[in-house]
């Protein structure tokens, strides 16, 4: 079973538009989106659209562009630890763990929830961009916590553990919902290209759940500018995503390997909203 | 004497890219830049690079555009009158008016020049987008303290009184620098193309010193995105000023019309910085 998960969605027009047309025409099936940044209103536009699209939010707590800049929704004054001098948040997890409180995090990720619901996005399901909310016990109990106070599923894995240092066992129960693999190419995989790294992770796919993240853009001027300088994650990375996953030969691997593709709304829906 | 101003810097990539080719290939000798936008960090990229570049800031209090949205620089519990409930600006000067105060208005615009100076940028002059921060009296004077508070010109003429509804009379002085033309398109001269209107304004420029406000920005699918449902002061609209002000033609017309090009630059030095 597989969750095919855009990420970054709202971060850019870019990103947007090479994402929603991957959702329509391609297998794309999920994807998480960043509230403080410039181009949300654009998904939740997408979002009224298209209310059957799987769209959690992808909880935003890091600006790691060199150009092109956004802040908390909370007002600033009241999460003075997430903010650079600039007003800006800081560009790396580490800098977010070293100066933000859990309390913080914590009130930023429910507001950015908040806001969503008001704007008129019903999320269904909680991720973390760059994986800040997680990167340290108090913010990943910050997380988990949100989560349940909007009954949404939130994005676990053990693998969590050894790339965070966290240990899930006293924040969780046994009937805590597990991804049993979270899938993303690395530097290396991009330098192989990306369609040998993903096709040979839809050949080795392993038995249970496993959500795939992946980020879409088209490689033009807009998606240049924001990731400036930055090859790692950059424009022709996406391109590449995205050509991949709008590709037959992405969906004959699919089928030739018997993936079913499932959605955080189903595991939502199952889990908070039965009955419905 | 004329400046060709460019306004709205900042306000995306594609704005910046147009406006800094045809600062530094065609004639546009000065500019405003729009602080709480996310692609300011870019501007002020460009103006350590250039330091010569004639660039004010374009004091926003407004997020105009339908899906890409940004608001204050000020932490949002100090200006609540700023912000809908979104915690955006409003859309137009006129929600400005009615719900925010002219305390409100003055911190947020010293904030923002604040903000640009210490990231690096060091404003020739302020002028206001959409011309809310000289929409009412008290924005007018919270305007003009701020200009003097930083020893910078503010743009001022005549013609506003007629435009705002206001007086300038008890807040100026017989010094006050004031520009005596304000020229900018309106969206019947859009109809009947940018070339003509521009070539009209060169040929028939009154004497005294003019400002003509233009916007440039590509016509690509930023651009396209940001003024989505909007032809005037659209994306198209903004491809046509970059290509008058790149083009031979307007180059000689500047010739053949005497116009002398001055900055906001030189008229800074000579107010403030004389001596220097």
């Amino acid at each position: 079973m597989l969750i095919i998960h855009a990420d970054d969605i709202g971060v850019a027009h870019s990103e947007n538009s090479a994402t929603f047309k991957a959702m329509q025409t391609g297998v794309v099936n999920s994807g998480s989106v960043m509230v403080p940044c410039p181009w949300f209103a654009e998904v939740v536009s997408y979002a009224k659209e298209n209310p059957q699209a799987d769209l959690g939010l992808h909880l935003t707590l890091t600006s790691e562009w060199k150009q092109y800049k956004w802040g908390p929704v909370t007002s600033s004054a009241a999460v003075p630890g997430l903010i650079n001098k600039n007003g800006f948040f800081y560009t790396s997890a580490d800098s977010v763990v070293m100066f933000a409180s859990a309390a913080e995090v914590e009130q930023e990720i429910r507001n950015q929830v908040i806001k969503a619901k008001q704007m008129g996005l019903d999320p269904t399901h909680l991720d973390a961009h760059m994986g800040t909310a997680f990167s340290s016990p108090g913010f990943l109990k910050a997380y988990i916590k949100v989560g349940k106070e909007f009954n949404l599923p939130v994005m676990l894995s053990r693998q969590l553990e050894s790339m965070f240092g966290i240990k899930l066992d006293s924040q969780i129960n046994p009937s805590t919902f597990l991804i049993d693999n979270i899938i993303m190419a690395t530097p290396n995989d991009f330098k192989n290209t990306m369609k040998n790294y993903y096709t040979s992770v839809l050949n080795g796919l392993k038995p249970g759940l496993s959500c795939l993240l992946i980020h879409l853009a088209y490689d033009n001027d807009e998606m240049k500018a924001v990731t400036i300088n930055h090859p790692e994650y950059g424009s022709a990375w996406r391109q590449e995503d995205f050509d991949f996953f709008t590709s037959d030969a992405c969906r004959d691997l699919l089928k030739k390997n018997n993936i079913v593709l499932i959605t955080w709304r189903e595991i939502r829906d199952k889990l908070y909203r039965s009955g419905q």
